[in-house]
């Protein structure tokens, strides 16, 4: 009965576990931000009560309204990314981009590159496509470009893969940024061999430490790098809304295929964005973040420290997850036992295109209270032992 | 460098049309519906200024949420169809539903059947899937049954189309209100022959005279109809907000197609809705709607009989639109003459598959002032002498 597409979807590991955030075992699983970094309904509710509403519940344009990408230009300026209104095309989540952008761009069974471990929301709109994926591990600074280059000019008579995908900053999920040195060869390379860079960047203005690396888009001379940006974790996910900087012929075709998803992205949301980052509400909600997670990340690297043995993580500068490896052990079979024991989080496979990582997982320190952190690796250590 | 599926994306002709809408030019073109008719300022923010806003700003569940869902199962009873939470599905406006039907249900090429001239929103989805479509004219009382009927006779041994797709209440573009013998014959045939009805039901609250009529839907004992409805019509279009009501394992099916395009639609729409629906704002919307473009529609009839010669024109009894069918004439070269003159529409063209209905256009009647309603039809009667 169902087409083919329909059959290649599978359920979603996140979605499955999302569910324990609300039970009474501690979940490391979610990605969610925390509600305490949320705007105050105060200052929230001034904004939208003087918003002009004939304009907000009406239909709008597939593009995005002016003044939010008017607003977003100046909001890119902050990256470093020099852009305007044309170049952007607003999309209702960074999930819309990514889904979006493998539908103009690839036909089934087209090559393309992922890191190991990627992302998940763009594992599975690439599984619609029956994509097939080359995957290059992560080092510490990133994916080890030496193998990409290898891989291109090995494959280059056969046919490059239209776009690798990256999150290079705080990597979902193994919170690792790429350097800045490998930002500027992968830009070399996708003018060298001719491909597409897809730059998924959702948590670069959550930095706790460290110096602010430039997103690959600010070294993109000629129109290689197809940028998301999301307020999902900068203000609220609430209303669903990112955007995509790229070539205005992308934006055009993103945008001709985006009217049979879904019109255009909601306009009252829309205006309530553009008007936070007007008004510094969304700025207000970065700094926030800032000092909420960054004391988070501080007490779960200081508990796994005290607890965690037979094992090895990442140290994020910021962004909202820890990557945990050990050694010669299932995650996926762990699981069930961790959430026994009250606590959860998301296995390594989930985050690989052909199922590896199989003895790493998924940790997230944005959403839980300080003391469920704790609680929550101290359990994780037991269930290891 | 695009996908084949990218190179299907057409423009679309009604979105390039509603430009004119914010000219000079008199647009009977687009489908908005009035600003007049929206909540009102002080009522809709006395309700957002008591939401949950931790739980509206979140993340949510891509089935929508639960106090929305069981505000649609009361709202459905209002159409004589009874269901419950778990038949529901939240979309991202109804055109995310008829995008999530094509791609669950259809392969390339597949064959489907339509009305003659259809609802554009549900073309595009099915030009991206290269769809073989047989359209079936629409008479006074909705489609021709008895051509459905030996059309699915000769096809049987061939292979039967997934679904039929109509708009049997106040059908856009068309105005036309498909019968209840007819709709009671299409779920017959739909069992015997085994296809899927998607029955999209935008405008039903929105009739000005004559008898209610069942929805499709109401008529369907065996899960054979997949129905769809919208927020956009009867309370605002700003949040994107529509819904499917249809079988549990469709339900789940489309459920996890969205998480693809965007993880779920809106929160904080999603709680507005349902407590407007609570707190009677919703079905305040829709009784002013009625007066205001019940008037309306008796003002362009009114202006029809007045002015235009050589055209015959349909009375529909509710909704936003009125087709014309003129002589021999060609509606779509015929509108840059119109658009000179200062008045724009969307020719008959855009509403068929295979770019039939070429005599005919489509008059909105809900969105432009009862002055400009005259004065646009007296000037589209002088294009046409």
């Amino acid at each position: 009965m169902f087409s083919d597409e329909a059959k290649r979807c599978q359920t979603n590991y996140i979605r499955r576990l999302l569910r324990y955030a609300h039970s009474d075992v501690i979940s490391l699983a979610g990605g969610l931000p925390n509600p305490d970094v949320f705007p105050l309904p105060e200052e929230y509710n001034a904004i939208v009560n003087k918003l002009n509403l004939k304009k907000a519940f009406q239909y709008s344009s597939t593009g995005g309204i002016n003044e939010l990408k008017e607003e977003l230009v100046n909001w890119m300026k902050t990256f470093n990314v020099d852009t305007n209104a044309d170049n952007i095309l607003i999309t209702t989540g960074s999930q819309q981009g990514l889904y979006l952008i493998s539908r103009i761009l690839l036909n089934d069974g087209d090559p393309v590159f992922l890191e190991e471990p990627t992302y998940i929301g763009m594992i599975n709109p690439l599984k619609l496509k029956d994509a097939s994926v080359t995957s290059f591990e992560l080092e510490d600074d990133g994916m080890n470009i030496d193998l990409l280059e290898e891989e291109l000019e090995r494959v280059k008579k056969l046919g490059v893969p239209k776009f690798i995908y990256v999150v290079p900053t705080f990597q979902n999920p193994s919170g690792i940024t790429m350097s800045e040195n490998k930002r500027k060869k992968l830009v070399d390379l996708a003018n060298e061999y001719d491909f597409y860079v897809i730059e998924d960047d959702p948590y670069s203005k959550l930095r706790y430490e460290g110096d602010e690396v430039k997103p690959i888009k600010a070294f993109d001379d000629n129109n290689r790098v197809i940028y998301l940006g999301t307020f999902s974790k900068i203000f609220v996910p609430g209303f669903r809304l990112g955007w995509v900087v790229a070539h205005e012929g992308i934006i055009d075709k993103l945008a001709l295929y985006k009217q049979n998803i879904d019109l255009h992205s909601t306009t009252y949301g829309q205006y309530v964005a553009a008007e936070c980052l007007k008004n510094g509400i969304i700025q207000k909600v970065v700094s926030n973040a800032i000092n909420v997670y960054g004391k988070k990340r501080d007490i779960m690297l200081k508990a796994l420290e005290d607890y965690m043995e037979n094992a090895k993580w990442t140290k994020p500068q910021g962004g909202m997850f820890i990557w945990l490896k050990l050694e010669g052990m299932d995650t996926e079979k762990l699981l069930e036992k961790a959430i026994q024991k009250g606590v959860a989080y998301v296995p390594g496979k989930a985050f690989s295109y052909y199922g590896g990582c199989e003895s790493s997982m998924r940790l997230n320190f944005s959403y839980v209270s300080d003391e469920d952190i704790v609680n929550g690796v101290k359990k994780l250590a037991e269930v290891i032992k």
